[in-house]
């Protein structure tokens, strides 16, 4: 009486891999508790002879149609990574009825209206919930746990490799580029780090998890951007000592019809939960007007807790091949022209000076953010060498525009800006 | 075009109300969201005339009937607590064909079985998501999300009001009757403390919450119980000395076919991730096979927390209608005979020993515990007053059963075991 549910993979690497071992030690316990006998019918690989996994060769093909076309195929996963030609394939497979789990944040944030169109108009599925965070549950959590609230925030750990450069650096002292050539040889940053450090993958993340938070799409072109490779190991101590913990956040406010959306580096006090969130764990922290505040937490990368959570949709979509289901926000090409999407946030600042050390000095400073209105909550000045000076400050609640203008006016000989972190609650 | 779909609730108090008041305030966004126009027909109270709850007295009913029979509800809450009536009505509601929602751990750990049967027999939904840890979306995250996981562990702070208690304690090193007191007066606290503060309240979520995670049943009877009432602030200062931190925890772990669940104060590293959910917060922390650990956090009580837990039931049973998810674990009136319920498992322990400061005596403790085959990882010897000393002892990795005898063997005039506390990593 079970039910047989045929998958094809579009790619076979690591995280293909992955489920597919998943999948072999789990199918008879899965046959067990839900009465669905899963097979794997293909896998597209790039080159069969060159497959690096130890996925059997007879399910390979090097034919995209081979998958996409199959009438015996109910699910489609993919594994490909990057945009393209992962984007078009699943658009392909949506237009023949079948069912599309993505763990692909990059390509579901660029063509997310595109690909939710063709799944609703040809009635069939379209889940991604390791697209962010990996195993944590979050986007099931905000699509039905919360789809009766309203959240104004979503405040996440979301890259596990800028994580664990963060906390490295902060741990032992040590410069960035020291950390990230050790995680490269680790294999815990590519290569080519891009994506990660420069903080695209983290806004690809938020650009999915902002827009299901919000009922209403986020596009990626939206999100303020930046990445760790200007943090320096300063800046971490002297927000120790100041009692706060360095982290690249993506970070999605909703208030009204205005919406804030950014990734960058951020000070947050040390006791906040995500502050302990340390290593390659993601977390991601929710905030609404009914739930208050919610903290999910767990492995955002590595094979086995991805394949968790891609499985977890697998199963999903077997038992509701029928009734799919797709969530129902307003999922538009273009962002909602009722929203205001705004850069003028506001938050608390971290400012690290070089100073000269004269008289006056520290006046001219105070003034310049006295001037824009922005009143400071706490200074730190140290001596530094050749008779120079080290001014940490923290504002109170600013608005991003007056304390750029402010630090913009500060910039002379005599006072250089060497920081400038934003801090949240 | 919406859909409308139409309540009653059994039960108006303070979640009864709160779910009143955010389907209320959020009616309009939910019809935009989800084209459902979600209307509540009817709400059974004891007495009209007395009912505390500002929801309108004309949807108000004495009679239970009036809301179990209405051909014209789709979906009914129950919101009264306590095992018995809310169980036989919500049985009563199924077998008419209504879905069920509810947040009563104690009906549905009960009665689950039957519940669920009489859901299955006339295809109608059930579903509890705030029935353990609130707001907290672990019961999707565990059915769903990680479904074609094995989870091997579950660790919860469940109880809102012990684990305000135990920070308290463990903050000002306050005495538990003082604690208990205040809670009282500031409502965290029932008159009648019994049913959170013995681990009943514990014990029933975790039933549930096992039952789930383990894919079999677990019933209540099975569950190892102790309660906080005997928790001294001593222990609590000791173990903060020796880098743990006290927390009434429900833990369920399974091995195979063996299984062991139990509710008791528990030790854990002061740096573990639930070591630092204090005051009413609740948080779970799961294990599995693939998905590594996860940690869920958020507010395990509260109206407003609850009723989002609840809303979001209620939307994802309103677009499920015709398709109710029920889960499809083995859920028997009795356990799974192949199932091994241990009451000997393993961890290690903390020992409070109240000693004749006299030469022999610290050989006669380690004998006791090396006779049983118990290596001692840590110990720490105080005078205390009248020639005394306080002895503790932390083990390593023991069976409970050779713990019990050691003590049991070491209760002299000359040493007197004040307190065992378990201890987990």
């Amino acid at each position: 009486m079970a039910k047989v549910i045929q998958l094809g993979f579009l790619g076979c690497g690591n995280i293909g891999g992955g489920v597919y071992h998943l999948l072999t030690e789990m199918h008879d316990e899965i046959l067990k508790r839900e009465h669905i006998d899963i097979r794997i019918k293909s896998a597209l690989v790039k080159s069969i002879a060159e497959a690096r996994s130890d996925v059997p060769r007879d399910i390979m093909t090097e034919h995209a149609e081979d998958v996409l076309r199959d009438p015996d195929i109910d699910i489609i996963c993919e594994f490909m990574g990057g945009e393209q030609p992962a984007a078009s394939f699943m658009q392909k497979a949506l237009e023949n009825g079948k069912t599309v789990i993505t763990a692909n944040k990059m390509a579901l944030a660029l063509n997310w209206h595109k690909l939710q169109a063709a799944a609703v108009e040809h009635h069939a599925g379209l889940y991604y919930e390791a697209s962010v965070g990996g195993v944590i549950p979050v986007i099931r959590s905000l699509t039905v746990s919360l789809n009766a609230d309203e959240i104004d925030q979503v405040m996440g750990i979301v890259n596990g490799t800028t994580n664990y450069i963060l906390t490295q650096m902060s741990q032992q002292g040590r410069p960035y580029a020291d950390v990230l050539a050790e995680a490269q040889r680790l294999g815990l940053a590519e290569p080519n780090p891009t994506a990660d450090v420069e903080g695209f993958d983290a806004a690809y993340k938020l650009s999915i998890l902002s827009s299901i938070a919000f009922h209403t799409r986020v596009t990626y072109e939206k999100i303020h951007r930046e990445g760790i490779t200007c943090v320096s190991p300063d800046d971490i101590a002297f927000g120790r000592e100041m009692g706060y913990t360095l982290k690249l956040l993506a970070i999605g406010k909703r208030n009204g019809d205005s919406i804030e959306v950014r990734v960058h580096p951020t000070f947050l006090p040390s006791n906040h939960p995500l502050a302990r969130v340390d290593g390659s764990l993601n977390a991601i922290y929710i905030h609404g007007r009914y739930c208050q505040d919610i903290m999910l937490q767990g492995r955002g990368a590595g094979d086995k807790p991805t394949s968790s959570a891609i499985c977890g949709d697998i199963l999903y979509a077997a038992r509701h091949l029928d009734t799919p289901i797709v969530p129902s926000f307003a999922n538009t090409a273009e962002t909602d022209p009722a929203i205001n999407f705004t850069n003028n946030w506001t938050c608390r600042y971290f400012v690290r000076l070089d100073a000269a050390d004269t008289p006056g000095v520290l006046g001219s400073v105070a003034g310049a953010f006295s001037g824009k209105s922005i009143s400071i909550a706490s200074l730190l000045q140290r001596p530094s060498s050749n008779g120079r000076a080290t001014i940490i400050l923290i504002t109170h609640e600013a608005s991003e525009q007056s304390v750029q203008e402010a630090i913009s006016s500060l910039n002379t000989d005599l006072v250089k800006v060497e920081s400038m972190i934003r801090v949240e609650n």
